[in-house]
């Protein structure tokens, strides 16, 4: 027969997956003697065999729990239902991973119109045994026969209002003798039936109405959105009720080991004189600081300080206790891991292990790698915000709080910011021409396009709060106005973002500046130490780069050369390459180009060091380069004299019905090859200037878009054709690695042939997601929010690698180049470089790196220690 | 020592890749006892070497052609630069496949100041020998000497003046001497060295000239684009001189042993008498018909017509022959399998099997499946082409001939077409609201646009001539002219358009009806008995599907549903369901459209009996279905009762940076299930109207763009509700099958998963192509030509599946596919269906079928049988 209930004493905190976290727990703390009210436990496999059974308590079960109550009362002394001196028990749910939306607690089960009087008799306190009493009838009304809840709180509400009580404690005991009398004709009239006065009846009711609550419809959707499984049911914790409501030498608290807000070595918590559970939680009452126990009951004080020592050393982490003192004992009711802040985090962590508590190990472990975000970007003043109005909710894009005054227009952007002003960009959606605007922003707002769309990665890029697919907002860029529903805000009006939420709100928020303790530098350090991935940059600028760098990055994997074409002096020039009609004028721009473009990769190598850094040839569709809108192109008409009408024909010439899987990366390459030797000429002559100051710059030239090995081949010639003009024009020899992004789905697929090649591969698994889903990213937010909602995705593939598809073209990109090139280097640059998950994903992959913008560099340096921590090789 | 002569005696037709096309033949001639002059080979492998050696000929080469030569000389009793009895010799190229670009032949090699004194006694005819000797120093200076030709051509042409001479035969053999005089003084000028006197210089120099006319650019161009290896190598064949030009007892002919045209069983060629093997060539002189040397030459022509009759049986294949009359004596100098048409490729397969020459696999390995394309399409008049003036040249699309007036926008075409003119409808490139311009168009012209765009996919499928991708063209739709170069052409003008060939020409061309006739039947027929792949067609009306089924089509592989809703009276409906602010609304207008939708299928299902009808849930994103043009969308704007500016929003909200890649396919459903709760009512109420009527349709359902398990599960689940609600509702039970399209790169790889759920795959090749190489087939016209120009592509992926990526996904698809489901049924519906070498592929894949436009079903047909009897599974 199996065993279906455990004693507390029975158990212990591995058994975590049975008796669910709070029962392990109890029981644990029974096991190493602490004082713990007597209990047993219902296991979690009895909650599945119950819905097995067709949502019933079958015999076998009725009748363990009938064994482990009688050991129970033996131990106790007196029994469940006895008249003269009732046993009284709580009933709560105790899943594996705590839940909302689930049963919690029901207190004082075993009352009744009998036992409340013994109750009273044996405390000698008739106030409190009925105050018990109405309690009981109200929460079990509550949770397991379903009456709304205001049913009951109104007629308290009602009973205050006639005796003229500010609180409960002003309520004497005939009042609650009048609303154990009202409550129970409420549960008759809702259900039709008495309040059950028989305790094993109630106690029977309590555990199904646990079980029951697995199954609701909010429980179902939480653990759908976070990916637990609906077959693990939920545990169920029977438990002699202690009382903190005995009177003054009597109450209840909450209290974390340490600071769970700044991480501080010191108890924290609250605590309330008379008074049950609930009180602290519900707010009737004010708690009290937890270091007034010492005064009030020094005693208990004392030991819950030795008690709370303890389970921190034997659980080897911050716990958070709940507690009673019944009548000067203390009671311990609850202990588990106590959330925390990403500071806080931090401090416990690393203090812990200066205290010889936990390893280096543990706690690089212990930290979320993506709230190390909130402390390096400013933050709002939590107290402000709980008075924000708030308007609407985007994606968070971006990490950080911005507040200032909103602009619909790159140039009135960059106006107000030289006025001084705090700018927040608002835009339907970004492109590549507003670079300015958003630069002379402290947040971007969009309406349209999702966690990848060009706002969210420049913003990232530039570690710029975020906020975009706000997709109830209606922007008018002409009128200058975003409206939503009645609110209509125009230019100049105040707004704030938050970009770890995707919330934006009306007026203006207090924020916080990021800081970065010493701790942080020591857990970096340690988890630096552990991890094999190393981790480079995403940076196209020497500020980006000097930022990674003073983040930890220790390379540049991905330099993109478009951005530094949109530059006000360049973009001219630019467009005036596109618009050649020959060969001839195109490489007469590209001329003018070149010392720009060399100047920027001397200014970004001088940053870098003698850090590798991998520039990637020009990607973007050349419309890209070119203006869509009448004024844009009547202006630039002018500038390169031509005609108007033979300009837009250019540009409806190039603009592409996909541009995504259109002419750009190495096909630009392919029809007009001066565009990549102009590139590569600027990046070896830049590397060579830098030689010749004592530099070791080892350029890694990056070939976009390659899905054949002749297109590399083709394109790879003509790199080296001008990094042998280079070497014979200026007499120096520069070593240089010449690689590939490995992106398009036909280039994992042929892999092997790449590799004979490509030096190395980088993964770019922003279009790689893109071809192997079919999603653009830049449509997808219009359903993506659907599939998320209706379970068909359960994480943004562009946050988050899709190891099942994108992640086996991955695999077999990795295998195959291997094959070919045993010393291949292998990296990712795509947005997952800093991702957690991804960033483990590539460390089982075998990559050499990853790279991520550089506010992510800590995030991933973090993901990669814990990577090779949970997967050693 | 290795042998790098051969002797023709020494040789076979088994021998070709050694001695290449013409030396094997003429080895195997040789060895089966005809006439054929004395000579040897030098082979390919010597050819190789030739480069191996750095461009030079060694001495063990050397001594092996002296050799050869000895052993000849012996033969024929006279030498080499012999000076009373000269022997002559040719010297012609060989390669394995016969290759334009290359060095061809060198007549009468052996002759200098001296010998051909000799050969002017020996032949008692001075002019013969004169004669002789200039064309000679003619054709070694051309190619050996590499002299422009009409450095020669130009001082005969000066003679024939001077002398009043119409053609060569007036000439005298004085003034062949002086112009053997002035042929050398060219050779002098020219090359400052003296025409070569000694003959064994001579060959050698000529022997260099063929190995080098090997590497020549031509050559290597033609090769690449031919997919043909640059190491195999050229032969070189040195044969005994035989003149047909030693009087009216001599001749020289080409003869075809059946009718290359129509296939006819009947000797077909010219003969000249009294002439060299190129004045039959070169046109100086009209040659006869072949019968008419029955008359002069009554012996020779018994005994060619014999020869040929047997070289027919030795090599069981229409034979193209080259001969030479000697003074009465036959020589044979070549023999080929000859080129055909396409129909005489079927009347001369087909009758040699009831000629028991060859057996029907052999028959139907013979045809050339695109070439059947040619016979279901009327064609232009050849005559009349000659004459014809080409305006530029794009893609051919699809094939036929067409000629008509031109017009500009699908309502003026439809408005012609009814007042009775034959249109061509020229557009910058067509979208789905062009469908009925398109139906009223005998032919269609794009500037834009691939081999897959719009246009080309919906004109195959329609069987209309269509010429794509003309990018040369400069199209104004609004002042309704194109312009190419200094032509301008405007609405109402005659153009014709080949879309065999892609040429587009300037007014009226006469055009041929296609026929086809019984032997074409026949060999279907065989065919058909030999294949495994069963052929569907692709088909969205019931026209298309008739046709189809004419053509031999076993079911529908593909019906779009897409297409039906741009019908005059749909479209309007349609978009208000698109535009619909609400569920409801959207509801109502699809009950509107579910009638008309349903009898669709009625038509369909009642054309195709009880084949197999593939149905594809609706694919394309909403947009493609709202206007975009200014005035369209004011008009609608008026029809739906909205304001312009609402209705302009709707449609930019609706707009997609990348629809290839955006919100459509099952995507819709998932956003909008209605539509295909609306399409599979249709369906099934179709169905089951049609059972009622006594037919056994099996629709088989098809949901596009699966990328998930997760989205097929619930699709399949809102499909599976409107089943059973309409089996509920008619109380019929229809059977059914649902399936999914494999298009997307990340179905493929997770095709185990997919199979699960789909009763069958249908490979999206278009689609999974564009994902697999990130390639738009909307956009890469701009630089696939480039692409393919510069050997980066050796196939457009669009039209000829690429077996190195997008097959391996298909493989793998089908390998884990059937891991799944043993009786997965896998078919092909992309446009590679019809494309002989992706047949191939789709059998070695083991697939079920294919299924292409009803134009193209011959061609998989025949496809299919070869792919069959070439790999027997």
């Amino acid at each position: 027969m199996k065993q279906y209930v455990y004693a507390f004493r029975e158990g212990s905190s591995e058994m975590k997956p049975l008796l669910g976290g709070k029962g392990a727990n109890l029981a644990e703390m029974t096991r190493i003697g602490l004082p713990v009210p007597g209990g047993f436990t219902i296991t979690t496999e009895a909650c599945i065999e119950y819905y097995e059974q067709g949502n019933m308590i079958w015999d076998d079960l009725r009748q363990q729990i009938g064994q482990k109550l009688s050991e129970m009362e033996t131990e106790m002394g007196h029994q469940l239902g006895e008249v003269k001196n009732p046993l009284l028990v709580s009933v709560r749910s105790g899943a594996v991973v705590s839940m909302p939306g689930m049963m919690d607690t029901i207190l004082n089960l075993g009352l009744n119109d009998e036992t409340v009087q013994g109750l009273a008799n044996t405390s000698g306190n008739q106030r409190f045994a009925f105050d018990s009493y109405r309690r009981l009838i109200q929460m079990f009304g509550d949770v397991v026969l379903e009456i709304p809840k205001y049913k009951f709180d109104s007629l308290l509400e009602k009973k205050k209002t006639e005796k003229g009580a500010a609180s409960d404690t002003d309520l004497v005991a005939e009042d609650f003798m009048d609303l154990v009398e009202a409550f129970k004709k409420v549960v008759q009239k809702e259900t039709r039936k008495p309040f059950p006065q028989d305790p094993q009846v109630q106690l029977m009711m309590a555990v199904e109405a646990v079980f029951k609550s697995w199954n609701n419809p909010r429980a179902r959707v939480y653990r759908e959105h976070n990916d637990i499984s609906h077959h693990l049911g939920t545990a169920v914790n029977i438990q002699v009720m202690v009382f903190g409501n005995m009177g003054n030498d009597s109450g209840t608290g909450v209290a974390f080991t340490r600071n769970p807000s700044t991480g501080e070595n010191k108890l924290y918590g609250e605590f309330l004189v008379n008074a049950q559970g609930e009180d602290v939680v519900a707010g009737i009452r004010t708690p009290k600081d937890i270091e007034e126990m010492k005064n009030l009951l020094p005693e208990a004080y004392q030991q819950f300080k030795e008690v709370a020592q303890l389970l921190e050393k034997h659980y080897r982490d911050m716990q958070d206790i709940e507690f009673t003192v019944n009548r000067g004992k203390l009671f311990m009711l609850q202990t588990r891991t106590g959330k925390r802040t990403a500071q806080a985090a931090i401090q416990v962590a690393v203090d812990m292990v200066e205290e010889g508590l936990i390893t280096k190990e543990e706690a690089v472990l212990r930290m979320n790698p993506s709230d190390l975000d909130q402390l390096l970007h400013p933050t709002f003043d939590e107290k402000a915000l709980e008075e924000a109005a708030l308007i609407t909710k985007g994606l968070p894009a971006s990490s950080g709080a911005a507040c200032g005054k909103i602009y619909f227009t790159p140039e009135e952007a960059v106006n107000a910011h030289a006025r001084g002003e705090i700018v927040i960009l608002v835009r339907n959606e970004t492109s590549p021409e507003d670079i300015e605007g958003m630069v002379a922003s402290a947040g971007i707002l969009t309406a349209k396009g999702g966690m990848t769309s060009h706002a969210a990665v420049v913003a990232r890029g530039m570690g710029k709060c975020c906020v975009s697919g706000a997709g109830e907002l209606n922007i008018s860029e002409q009128e200058k106005t975003m409206k939503i529903e009645a609110i209509s805000l125009t230019e100049g009006d105040f707004i704030s973002l938050d970009g770890n939420t995707g919330c934006v709100y009306h007026g203006k928020i207090a924020t916080r500046e990021a800081r970065l303790g010493g701790r942080f530098v020591t857990l970096m350090e340690w988890a630096d130490d552990l991890r094999k991935l190393k981790v480079r940059t995403n940076a196209d600028t020497p500020r980006d780069s000097a930022k990674a760098v003073e983040f930890g990055a220790e390379g540049i994997g991905l330099c993109r050369t478009e951005h530094m074409f949109f530059e006000e002096n360049r973009i001219a020039v630019m467009r005036r390459m596109i618009l050649s009609r020959t060969e001839d004028a195109r490489r007469k721009a590209l001329a003018e180009l070149m010392p720009m473009q060399r100047d920027d990769f001397v200014a970004i190598f001088k940053v870098m060091g003698d850090r590798p850094v991998t520039i990637r040839l020009l990607d973007p569709p050349l419309h890209e380069f070119l203006p869509t809108a009448e004024a844009d192109i009547q202006r630039l008409a002018g500038e390169l004299d031509v005609s108007v009408s033979q300009l837009k024909e250019t540009v409806r010439e190039l603009a592409e019905v996909n541009p995504m899987l259109g002419h750009r990366g190495c096909r630009l390459a392919v029809t007009y090859p001066e565009i990549y030797e102009m590139q590569v000429q600027a990046i070896m002559e830049a590397a060579t200037q830098l030689k010749r100051e004592g530099h070791h710059v080892i350029p890694e030239i990056m070939i976009p878009l390659i899905g054949e090995i002749k297109e590399l081949q083709y394109v790879k010639e003509l790199v080296l054709k001008v990094i042998r003009q280079v070497g014979n024009d200026t007499g120096e020899t520069v070593p240089y690695l010449i690689g590939t992004m490995i992106e398009i789905p036909r280039a994992a697929i042929t892999a092997d042939d790449i590799a004979k090649e490509a030096e190395f591969f980088s993964f770019g698994t922003n279009d790689l997601t893109q071809m192997t889903y079919g999603f653009s990213r830049d449509d997808a937010g219009k359903f993506i929010k659907e599939y998320r909602d209706k379970g068909i995705l359960e994480k943004d593939p562009f946050q988050q690698i899709d190891r099942r598809g994108v992640g086996e073209l991955m695999k077999t990109a990795v295998k195959l180049g291997l094959e070919s090139r045993s010393d291949l280097k292998l990296g990712i640059c795509g947005e997952h470089g800093g991702d957690p998950s991804s960033v483990e994903f590539c460390h089982l992959l075998g990559l050499d790196y990853v790279s991520c913008s550089p506010f992510r560099v800590p995030i991933a340096r973090l993901a990669a220690a814990q990577a090779a921590i949970r997967y050693p090789s």
